[in-house]
């Protein structure tokens, strides 16, 4: 069996907002995808240990904001590699409230998406939260950044939180 | 809210490989991706009404091929547009048998994995399969197909029962 294999899967690369009461936080994640067309709805898989998921398994809601290819190395560092628990995320960073009441990141966004989470479901280290769309837009007509973009072109790396990160061997 | 967000989402493009005792099928689809690293799961959404869906459900095992930038828009057609209720999508068709014992498609395919259904997720019109990963292997290095390549570059369409359909309005 040879786990590179999992490296040829096709993801976008998108700052997942949530709140726990008026606290906001974002993070770095690449599996965000459509569930079902009718109704509109779309999905996240979120690491246990990060604080992300104690905020959406609290207020039951996230946003996924969709990251342009041009977007800097140190904003995904900022949101991938940081943790709410010791600075807030958001400062210093253009976004709004949503429908949801949760962040929308703005910043190198070309469209985003709101979810209220309809379905959880335990895969283990990780939740997937399943969530009706409730607001969505186009910001711009830039090219997505894809994950493999992130991996090939712009060498980034993955944290240990992720449902893709692999064990480096040797 | 703008739907079109919704295509704003990053996906590879797959042909899912299924058996129910001897009787074999293949289908494409976009939504596949990692649930966890440890132990590796992939997942799958996958239409009720496929042949796919029932296939699965019975034998609890999927593999999914990951297709190349280069895949051929009939090759697409075949595995997308017809069922494997009307004719046998695997006749004429380089595949193996997996560990599995579900087909592996090799043409077009830049990697391969194979799954074992441990959860199954009733999402409406959808069921996404989770599976323990039995097999994985990378056959080239060439470039992964994309689903936003797909749409803009080869100008394919998405049929009706796919999770990320849109009625075009109009």
């Amino acid at each position: 069996m040879n786990h590179k294999a999992l490296h040829k899967l096709g993801y976008g690369m998108y700052v997942i907002g949530s709140r726990k009461g008026d606290r906001l936080n974002g993070q770095i994640a690449n599996t965000v995808f459509q569930i079902t067309a009718e109704p509109p709805a779309i999905a996240v898989s979120i690491n246990k240990n990060n604080l992300s998921h104690e905020f959406i398994k609290e207020s039951k809601v996230f946003t996924a904001s969709v990251l342009c290819q041009d977007t800097p190395l140190s904003f995904i560092g900022h949101f991938g590699f940081k943790s709410g628990r010791d600075i807030n995320k958001l400062e210093g960073i253009n976004y709004k409230i949503g429908e949801t009441r949760a962040p929308v990141v703005i910043d190198n966004a070309v469209a985003y998406l709101e979810a209220e989470v309809t379905q959880e479901v335990d895969v283990g280290t990780h939740t997937i939260f399943i969530g009706k769309l409730v607001d969505a837009n186009v910001i711009s007509e830039e090219v997505c950044l894809t994950y493999d973009y992130y991996h090939q072109v712009k060498r980034g790396t993955t944290p240990q939180t992720a449902p893709i990160y692999i064990k480096e061997k040797g």
